[in-house]
């Protein structure tokens, strides 16, 4: 009898002894090493591939080499000349120990690999999808022993897989037979939080997607993911179809109060636009709709019951009671939408009346829950939702922004397209601005500006694009404190000109004229105000003054330059560094719960100990909207803002002169 | 401080002390005593009904009086007005104790009450629905306290039922709000298996249903019962459409093959019909749909897996394999049957290719896994289903008798309807017959048949009728041991006639005229040897000579004289007191199911036990098959029936003399 082998793999230093002749997968398992495999060791998948580390190893006290291992097998030859292999690569199924090894498990090999999030600040993802895929043989039917093939095909799955008492939808029953006999008694199984048999597939089948989808009032987001390496193969947008029946959430409601039934025909067009986008995700990712497993919903509270099939209309007023606030698991089929026959959706569980599966999807995706340091997350839209806190307490509430962060209700506002102004700069001197339109990566003053953009022209200012003219003009001194255009200033620049009672500031003279007006400015005061108003709420129901760190989240939040927010006091005073985008973490949740079945418990934890905050009922929202409808606050200090730029002395009143402020205290701001 | 009360509940024999003040219903819940509620102590249920014992007991070593209870209520007093109320009895949850009382629930107060059956050899069913109605009053949302309406159903069913973490499913999430507000915050809800809300009603709901199917190939029978009572209110049955595709079931699976995409049609049709069955019994039980929460369903693998939507092909030939043989549990909209919402459909297991579920029906309602006698169970239609076995081992195959025993292929078959001849006696001396049809109750020799009988005549033979001719005619010695009718006795009697090579026997001269002729009685030796070499392949796997007690079930089980049965040997040699009919036992079985939730374990159980033998496959089933050709066998000693009936010398041969029978033994069988 020969010694047994010693072996190590890294990176989880997991050893043991072996002996010769073990197949290096069956060693891994047995030490509890995280090596993915599709095929069960059949030398199909190619998921196990492993490396030997060659020479002496002081650091694990081993010597290895590739020779203490069988030589390259036929089967691998035939994997690598169907598939490729890299150099120095293994089979870990195939390949037997002959002696001592160092074994390395690349990332790729790792069923619970993680995937590398953009952004340095924020956790990986794990992958680790409640769906798996299994292949599996099946004895055949014997008369003698008579059976059902699903009882067969259990038996196979608990031999080869160690799964015990799987259940078997009826969709995917009735496909069964046919399936088995196909596959020759070979098939792949995608098994469900080892559970549930949902889909059935003849011979080895290598790849199981899902879709995250951002169920948006205005535009719908589906990733599609590769559910074993947590890639995005396809994404694509839709714009949600349910505006027909009113721009913004309470319009849709209001359309439910006046026309009974309203709900069903918004429940059918947004069921029918996310088939269409279904569709075009599994063209884009060149898949089958079949190939889909599972999709994950983040949506506001509208958005979600009216996928659903629930009537929004209680969440139209006080005191705003949702159907449910649990999460859900359906068939994808009970909400029309054409995936895997037996395909799952999971649905985030909303917070509140008014703060919804996206919140929940933001919690996910940003982790403040994990933090020792104060986040503020603020979600910008028709609605901004806003949650702060930390790993002890975290609150959330809902504030009705309007929609002037959306370029609406503001004269110049467009949307975001080639001609919006996004970035501007006033000199505050001169009160001469600059200004870069979407589409061209000159400023309005360099030259060639004129030619680069004169397909499309200088057609408005998108909603970034206002929070930086406002900001600018704020610091130039063209708008005071308490949000007045300066008429003064009109001696000065004709950039100040009047308009009645009040004044504009004029960006572009040329058609169409491009001006920030007075109403434009109240406009963005109200909703800057009442966001900041719930941030303020929260904080002194946590008892902080100050948040150690602030991430914005949403289309909006991503694309705005987070000074400027600031500076029109849209969000509390903050190190700016601190001062983040946080991009589409509604839809990053919605993936991380495609990709990670723990996350779902933990969300489902975390939103039912959110403490929920009605800003409605709430007496003292109205005082902290009032103070907070001044630039960047009528009473609240900006320290840290201070200290990068240069803030105008406060003033106030029609004078233009410095005046009384709401709180009626005096301060000044100055650069450190 | 008063002394506490001494209180005895009967019959349970449970007693303990309670402080005066007590709710009766509270201490019987207290010391696990079976009472029912749905209204959760309100008063509006009356499920709670009790009556207080007078006078001294002795036995109980209590002396119990009206008195030491208090008043009745204006709650009871309510109750009473509205629905009536039995003298003496009391409202458990209204009455308060207020000194010694012996106290009696009676049967209709208890959960698990007993469904008393006709019979008196089979178990009772007990009352334990899976599916059981909760009042519940729920908290109004409050907007300070923000949380979903089915969180606070929730709460409410965890703090006044004790049912916690139920899930509730999307339909009934649908008109949730609603009803909670039609209801003004208080619903009665359906919660199966302690663990889902299945619906929801406004205010208190006192009913609520289930269906029964047996979804046999030729008709389908369905039983409305209370789920709490386990009455049946309504039964009614229906032709299977999918007769039109094929009258039996390989010529329906023939049709699949021929046909791709058959099944389809198949699975519309019968669902179809189904949903109209639903519509009928509930017309006749006076509710609506919605009261339905739940069916069950028995069915042999055919219609078992047409049912399901899935293809039957492989039914069609050897190996035989089922798709499944677990039992299923469903939504009925997956079946598109029209019931509650979220209504449920339990399927029982199947056992094998040919051994269905209903056969597992079978099996609950006649409990051969309880006994120690070993019993037989056939259930006789076109095909035969064989259960054979004690509590110890339990055996199972099916055999393919053909349609004879249904009539068909018999020339003077027919139907069961007036007319038919249902009972038939031949004088051994004369070889005259007389005989009895469906819809008069005279014998053909009685004053006043023709008079009786001129509205619809003398028809035809049904299936009951020509067990009993052919039995009759052996005993007359008409037939031999062989099966040849003796030609010898034309001579004797006009009623034996040539018909070429062969003879008849004519029962009735006038048009039509009615015979039997050699052809059907091969055709009934065909039938009668298939079922009879099943039952001796079961008993010979499980090694014995005889059996204890034989149930015939189905409906033509229940139709035909046992005695008969085993004069042509169609059932082995019993004692024929211990030989019965078992009704339509498949459909108990599904009664049971959808009665008693511990019943579905049971038979999953049991199902799983079961061996199965495939007679197709079985060597010596063709040995047994020739042997039992025979009248009433070949080689079996039919010791029980000859002290009876007196049986006729054994005679083979076209002589009509006697001769060598198949096992070329002789014997001599006389009455005792």
């Amino acid at each position: 009898m020969s010694k047994d082998a010693h072996i190590v793999f890294t990176p989880s230093g997991r050893r043991g002894d072996f002996p010769v002749g073990t197949p290096v997968l069956s060693a891994a398992r047995s030490l509890g090493v995280d090596i993915d495999s599709v095929c069960g060791g059949r030398g199909i998948c190619g998921r196990c591939q492993i490396q030997v580390g060659e020479g002496d190893f002081q650091k694990h006290k081993i010597v290895s080499s590739c020779n203490n291992m069988t030589a390259f097998s036929s089967v691998e030859e035939r994997y690598a000349s169907k598939k490729g292999m890299k150099e120095g690569r293994r089979l870990s199924c195939q390949a037997l120990i002959e002696g001592d090894l160092l074994i390395d498990v690349p990332a790729e090999s790792q069923v619970h690999k993680q995937v590398v999030r953009k952004r340095a600040d924020v956790r990986e993802i794990e992958i680790d999808p409640p769906i798996r895929l299994h292949y599996v043989v099946v004895e055949e039917p014997d008369m003698h022993k008579p059976s059902g093939d699903l009882e067969r095909l259990q038996a196979g799955l608990e031999a080869q897989w160690g799964l015990k008492n799987l259940h078997c939808d009826l969709r995917t029953l009735q496909t069964l037979q046919p399936i088995l006999r196909k596959g020759q008694w070979q098939v792949t199984v995608a098994v469900e939080n080892e559970k549930t048999i949902i889909a059935v597939w003849p011979g080895f089948k290598e790849k199981a997607y899902g879709i995250a989808v951002d169920l948006g009032s205005t535009t719908i987001a589906a990733h599609l993911c590769d559910l074993q390496t947590g890639e995005v193969t396809a994404s694509s947008g839709i714009m949600n179809p349910q505006i027909r029946f009113g721009e913004d959430l309470m319009s849709r409601v209001s359309y439910v109060m006046m026309n009974p039934g309203g709900e069903k025909e918004m429940t059918a067009v947004v069921r029918e636009s996310l088939d269409i986008l279904i569709g075009v995700v599994a063209e884009e990712g060149k898949i089958e709709r079949s190939d889909i497993l599972s999709m994950t919903f983040v949506g506001n509270p509208v958005m979600h019951h009216l996928l659903l099939g629930i009537d929004p209309v209680e969440l139209g007023g006080a005191p705003f009671a949702l159907t449910l606030n649990s999460s859900i698991h359906l068939y994808a089929s009970e909400l029309d939408l054409n995936i895997s026959r037996d395909g799952r959706v999971y649905i985030l569980p909303c917070i509140a009346g008014h703060v919804g599966a996206d919140t929940a999807g933001v919690i996910l995706s940003e982790g403040p829950h994990f933090q020792d340091e104060i986040t503020l997350i603020c979600d910008v839209g028709t609605n901004a939702e806003i949650v702060l806190g930390n790993k002890h307490r975290l609150l959330a509430c809902s504030s009705p922004t309007g929609p002037a962060f959306e370029g609406a209700q503001i004269s110049s506002g467009q949307r975001a397209a080639p001609g919006a102004i996004e970035r501007i700069r006033i000199d505050p001197v001169t009160l001469e601005p600059r200004y870069r339109v979407i589409g061209c990566d000159l400023w309005s003053d360099e030259e060639g500006f004129a030619e680069q953009t004169k397909d499309f022209g200088v057609t408005g200012i998108c909603g970034s694009g206002i929070i930086e003219a406002i900001g600018e003009m704020f610091l130039a001194g063209i708008i005071q404190t308490d949000g007045i255009i300066d008429g003064s200033l009109a001696e000065k620049s004709p950039r100040v000109r009047s308009a009645g009672k009040t004044f504009d500031y004029v960006i572009s003279e040329s058609e169409p004229v491009i001006t920030v007006t007075q109403t434009d400015v109240r406009a963005i005061q109200l909703a800057k105000a009442a966001l900041y108003a719930g941030v303020k709420l929260l904080m002194e129901k946590l008892g902080v003054e100050t948040v150690d760190r602030i991430q914005l989240a949403g289309a909006f939040g991503s694309h705005i330059d987070v000074k400027y927010a600031m500076v029109i006091g849209l969000i509390p005073d903050c190190d700016l560094a601190r001062v983040q985008s946080a991009g589409n973490a509604a839809g990053t949740g919605a993936r991380i719960a495609l990709l990670n079945k723990k996350s779902r418990k933990e969300i489902e934890d975390v939103v039912h100990r959110v403490e929920k905050i009605e800003t409605a009922v709430e007496p003292k929202f109205q005082e902290h909207f009032v103070n907070a409808m001044g630039m960047p606050h009528t009473t609240d200090e900006f320290v840290h803002l201070a200290g990068v730029v240069t803030l105008p002395p406060k003033k106030t009143g029609k004078s233009g002169g410095d005046g009384e402020d709401g709180g009626g205290r005096r301060r000044r701001r100055r650069a450190s």
